[in-house]
């Protein structure tokens, strides 16, 4: 999962960008990146690291420009490396550089085709270089001096017929414009606001509305499926539909976890998502076990918390906030001659022992994904003396992976690959799981706007909106995040090496 | 405010002190310290900024040995400077590193006796330098080579005597062992704990209890006031009440707002007392609105959340969480020709509109200091569109300097400094202004532990426990903060020269 | 001036690039990079500094691949800001990266070219980026997935028609190879050398001899005036004359200043060369005042010292090391409220007042370019108590600036711009101002190969041998050097922003 | 060996201290440090590195006062960690700095008496730390608040009756002044300067008298033997006769090596003693084989150029630069897999090979220390064509460690430990083994200043003037240095860890 944004405004855009990169940093804390235009002349500054550690005083100095575009990364399947940091640039045609959410489902046909009948080198293995370079070929196909909104929409158009997956594009051509699309059914979420000022109207594409907030913008919607936006340097806006059969599927994980609470990612508002989760949790509670001896709910912090004090709520059930999170990071060193000593997930969160001292407890938790926190946090539940430990998750059962840009372990990492509810319960030492059951899970997006009558829910029921996602996709994957491991490139935070790499 | 901590144990501690350093975290982001002794060396570690950025894998290879001390500091009144990073040292008797948490009232008098009769060089403003010096020439006095523990309580017993304030202190005293000790008042807060463990029993003194839990240490108890706690390198543990006329009066703001949640203090469970807080409010609300309006409970995170739940709950009122905090800190840039932007409020809370919408809002915060916030807040909550703004604080109003380590403005900075509850609430633009009563708050904590009777609630009615605060104190420290702000160098994180300064 | 280099080896070739480019460090302290290339994959790394400042171990563990080129940078007219250290890179066609010493002469047409024609955008002033791209277009023009050594030669053939200036060039082209070429007028040198290992022959070319020495490598020739070579990934080895009709006239001021003693350019000993530069001096000593007073001779450190060592001996003068030259690099720092006080000669050059007192002292200084140095030298020869101060320059007078890469000022900047040679003894105090005939100069050179008959020595005759330089030309660099002046951008060692800028 | 410095002016003294050191620099490239003292504060900034590498900018900003002190270092026996860096700071009494340059010989004794008798901890293994802390000691003995010049003496003639070695000492005073001591052999160099300012006169104590020269300062004198040196606050001058029966016995390798050749020692000038050095090989040539056949004279650069050139000069032989010293140091980076690769002396110098060819070349080094460079040259002189390679060497063999400063390997590790003047010859493959004599070196210096009637050759003749070392002392160093070695503490430039270590 990666945060994009772009801005075309009235005055240098590095601040606007950089508050927006920090507002969206929970959608990836590995690297981030900024590309600013100015005159003529692109300014990029990537690196590994949290926005405010890429980006100080002296870099800010040199991003001049009033439009530029930004990127947070989270490492996906198909740029996983910690040296791929966005945005990409080339210099033929135009000057484009490009950040991307999502992953393309067909990157190793489209390399090909670079290579071989584009001649383009890509010189990484993320496949925003990929798709930048696609942007790019088609654009010089046009071969116009001086392109205009209809040519680069036509470049979008052909463009989706090449690629597949999920994805939430923006890109930047020196002199020309911002332009930004989102993917024929709409699984990353995308949105564009406005701000007035003296000197005119500025605009912002980005991931999610909370970008929009922090700096001033106002919402005006999301872009739709298939559709592309083209915002010119002077502030001159036109969208168009550049898909042939758009259909909006959006993740729904974006509501389980992904997004933050004060987001509207296809006008459904995430926290009141969020709280329906709670009420459906309560309700399958009684429909299970009319008669349950809850005393106290405790969530799981930070994200399931909304959901939790909802479903307490309507048990008529004490709510606790039984753990401490730790928001400091600690870190455990290897002293010479000492081996790794596992660090338990008691650095992350601290129970407060009187919460849990001869309670039957109902822990709740977003989503389950590998089950080792999990099984730590119901353990520890149980050294503070509660006399029972529930388990509930706002989602249902995680068993697929993940195919459209969200970094999800494969799918026999996942501990409910291949187990029912009942057994992911005894595999984490729950005397009860409780699992939202999926058309709830739906339920509660809906009901924030009915016209989005289907989703991406892949990694719940194995379904790939794209169709074509099959065994042999799959199991690629599979091998691929194996071998990553192998070589330790895969871990977020393994960035020793990025500052360097950063620069082609 | 501060925190500290100190280890003796059976292997290196340098991981122990990181650990418990960053769980205290929250009691001083400015510097960090840390240091160790092997043998006969002493290997010290400080500068400005949070625990990890201070500590690397190459500052940790080097701090060896098997007891240590640590600090966090958030600067006070009389180590303002960003570059007086603790713990400090001096070589003469012994080697002996010295950290603290709180605040000297007497230091200009200390800081003379030093100079002229003890002939001992202060090369920094901070009173922990001071406090070591005083401590050093005690023990110099003694002049034993090998002093007992006896010999280090009599010079704990002359530190008593020379110094007042609050003050929690660890010292670690080369190839002897450690020792800490707390104010007569027991103002600031001190606990002990242990850990069992094949080679034998290992000790930690820590700020707050919190920071036993991670490390997997035990807590034994309360260090009282007055006593003092030696801990030789071997593990032997002796205690001894150092002060003549001991009594427990502990700071109430420790339970407002300082202290983490999950911590004991005093034996009182600081998020109960928190719960209780919340309970009192409703209390208030229904003594004096019996047929309030309030339609939604709101807290200004993260503190006042656990009172607020409370409240709500106790007012049968909806609890929404309609402010979402911003995790990841943003930073305005100055570009040339520009002007410092004032940083809105909302870089750091985002509103969730609809839960503001048209509704009479009840805002909760722990406290109020300046007030600036605040009233942003209220105001932020119009735009969102609330009928009406309450506003209540689950302390009562801050009226007076604080002179025992917290880091207050002057009282003139104070919004309560010279206005009636009433006339904060106009200040702020609340319609409605509700301030916990004192005594109330003090049956909060007592609550928890009926064995304290008095507290240290200076900032709330200008009694200092002390008794050596007058006027003339008052209005020379509010002089040196005065200063201290002109030139800029009482801001925390304004640690740009931090790094050599720290040397000495 | 820059230095440049290029491996072909049978194993990682960033050990030896980083020694070449150490050895060629003298070319250029300003900038560093390197570009190496395994598989399919590109490596670059580039930053202000030094060689051994840019290239950490964390770094050179990148830097795969058994080819690659590299760069040291001193800023020239084109490329002065800091920003824009090489090699540069494109990825179309291929994957290309490029690295070049000298200066276009006619860069502001090429890059009209390039936006308007080829659609490339140049995102820097650099003309190695300008140059690049029109041999990546060339290239690209061809449209080969797999070129052959001819479409590559065809490909610089056309480079050649579309460029003007002094040009050595090395390129890799991921997957194919080296490509190096020189200007047809051979002004900047270059030369390839090679090394036989048990898994073959390795292949380098380079600026100067001294780069292949180092790392082991033996000179095979220097490369033709307008010639290329190819060095196939695999080591086949193939070279072209791809220019009409090349004339070797290489830069005297090689030889008088810029290259190493122990290079061997054009089959000249540098060496050699400076020393029949102090004999031809000595003559015209002998022949201007055959009864001359001179004491002693005192070069100015280090390059004179040859050419001085030989002049005394032919004059059967005392040679004495009059200054020490302060090898390590002071710097004056600007405190709050200071202004910066000019730093004296004497941070770099420390006078034995021994060898100057009562002393008819001959300095000897290899040439004098804006002579605010040799002024300040000869007033401190004068303080030491010399009796008379004369003054030599291995070189004739500098009068005219340089436009095939050499850093030098504008021509009114130029102390013997616009006045005869004794007006320029006047100016910098000296009582008799000795400068090397031009003729006598270029005899030097041609002693050390006959078959070199003509040079470019543009700096002393205004003569430069492209035949494009006009008025308006040398009005117009003259105005940009005055332009990056203002801004403070063109010093060497202003790097501070460099880190980021160079990413792009 | 190191170097120091203090001065007390009339204004900030950072910039001249800053720039003595760096004119000192080659006394010592390891560690760097500086403490101003303004008012009752000190400032101290010292770390691994070279002098520009240890203060930038941010660091100088803080370092205020009119005085302070500062030091280079070389490693030496006694405190050859790379983490011990100077000066030192006590703050019992008043607040003392200490840098020294040389090595007590009776340190062990001195650190228990320390401990045992004064209560002071010694926390590093450096030799200035002890000698710091006797002097406070002593200093706290008299235990005045106001220290007259005549106390400080007091205390320092305490101190010679402690200690013995060779030893040049700076001090600072908090609020008092600077105090200098040379010890009573005069071993170490020491002068002092002044200048003249609109406010006054500034002094400037100093190892060399270049120190002086950049910044303006003129050489009053040196040090006597024995002598302190009292400069006030204010400027007022003392200076006082401190030790028993003082007799100057200065280093004579200070001259073959260690200082800067313009540099006045003991009113010796350096140069003219180097120069001395090849008229008397030049003698020693014509007394052994006066029909030598040399063709050509080649110094190994840079220190025996200024020998070699009066050495060819009067053998009236050719002198020529055949080595080109690499100014820029490489560096050989370990690839994973890969293991050191022995760099070749050939990447410090570079042989211009025409030189070499078919000549009988004898080469000048200034002395012969283990003899594993010499070896390698010799053989690359072969390799380039060398009829015959003949060795000189400017002083004589060197087969005694050096107790007194120098960091000299121990006597197992000096070629000429047990071996012959021929043997040292054959060992490193030279035809001729040329060296100094002994008695010949002392007349170069002693021509200088004939009151210099004796001096310590110990490296040459074992006779150590301080008449305290035998061979168990000299056993016991030889394994402290073989220890070090093992855990490679030993290596200037391993300074990985310096930056935290240097605090305490």
């Amino acid at each position: 999962m990666c945060g994009i944004v772009g801005v075309v405004a009235k005055s240098n855009v590095n601040q606007t960008i950089f508050d927006a990169l920090t507002v969206l940093q929970h959608r990836g804390q590995d690297a981030a990146g900024m590309v600013t235009c100015e005159a003529d002349r692109f300014f990029l500054r990537k690196d590994n690291g949290l926005v405010n550690e890429v980006f100080r005083t002296r870099h800010m100095k040199r991003q001049l420009g009033n439009m530029g575009i930004g990127h947070v990364r989270y490492p996906t399947a198909g740029s996983s490396s910690s040296a791929e940091a966005q945005p990409f640039y080339v210099n033929s045609p135009y000057g484009i550089a490009l950040a991307h959410n999502g992953n393309l489902t067909n990157t190793p046909d489209l390399r090909e085709q670079m290579r071989k009948e584009n001649l383009r080198h890509i010189n990484t293995t993320s496949d925003s270089e990929v798709l930048l370079n696609i942007l790019a070929h088609e654009l010089q196909q046009i071969g116009k001096l001086k392109p205009t909104h209809e040519d680069i929409f036509a470049a979008v158009k052909a463009v989706h017929t090449r690629i597949t997956g999920g994805y939430a594009v923006v890109a930047v051509i020196t002199g020309y414009g911002i332009v930004a699309f989102r993917d024929p059914h709409g699984i990353r979420p995308l949105v564009y606001g406005k701000r007035e000022t003296d000197k005119g109207t500025e605009y912002m594409v980005a991931s999610e509305s909370v970008a929009l907030d922090i700096p001033g913008y106002t919402l005006v919607r999301d872009i739709a499926p298939g559709e592309a936006i083209f915002i010119s340097q002077d502030g001159d806006v036109h969208t168009c539909q550049c898909a042939e059969n758009p259909k909006l599927t959006p993740c729904l994980f974006e509501h389980v976890y992904l997004a933050r609470p004060d987001s509207i990612i296809d006008e459904v508002n995430v926290y009141k998502a969020r709280m329906r989760m709670g009420v459906k949790l309560a309700e399958k509670v009684m429909r299970e076990r009319p008669d349950h001896d809850i005393d106290v709910i405790i969530p799981i912090p930070d994200t399931s918390r909304t959901s939790a004090l909802e479903m307490a709520h309507h048990l008529d059930v004490k709510f606790r906030e039984g753990f401490i999170k730790n928001r400091y990071i600690g870190r455990t060193f290897i002293m010479p001659g000492q081996t790794q000593r596992k660090k338990s997930v008691r650095s992350k969160l601290n129970p407060i022992e009187l919460e849990f001292k001869d309670k039957v407890v109902m822990l709740v938790d977003d989503s389950i994904v590998r089950g080792t926190t999990s099984k730590q946090i119901v353990q520890m539940a149980r050294e503070m003396g509660a006399k029972k430990v529930y388990f509930a998750s706002a989602a249902p059962a995680v068993r697929y992976p993940n195919v459209y840009g969200i970094d999800m372990p494969s799918a026999t990492e996942l501990i409910a690959h291949g187990r029912t509810d009942d057994e992911v319960g005894e595999e984490i030492g729950a005397d009860w799981m409780l699992y939202q059951d999926l058309d709830d899970l739906k339920d509660c997006v809906k009901a924030g706007n009915d016209s989005v009558t289907s989703f991406d829910a892949s990694v719940f029921d194995g379904q790939y909106v794209t169709g074509d996602i099959d065994e042999a996709y799959l199991n690629r994957i599979d091998a691929e995040r194996n071998d990553d491991a192998k070589d330790g490139e895969n871990k977020p935070g393994s960035n020793e090496n990025a500052d360097l790499h950063a620069t082609i």
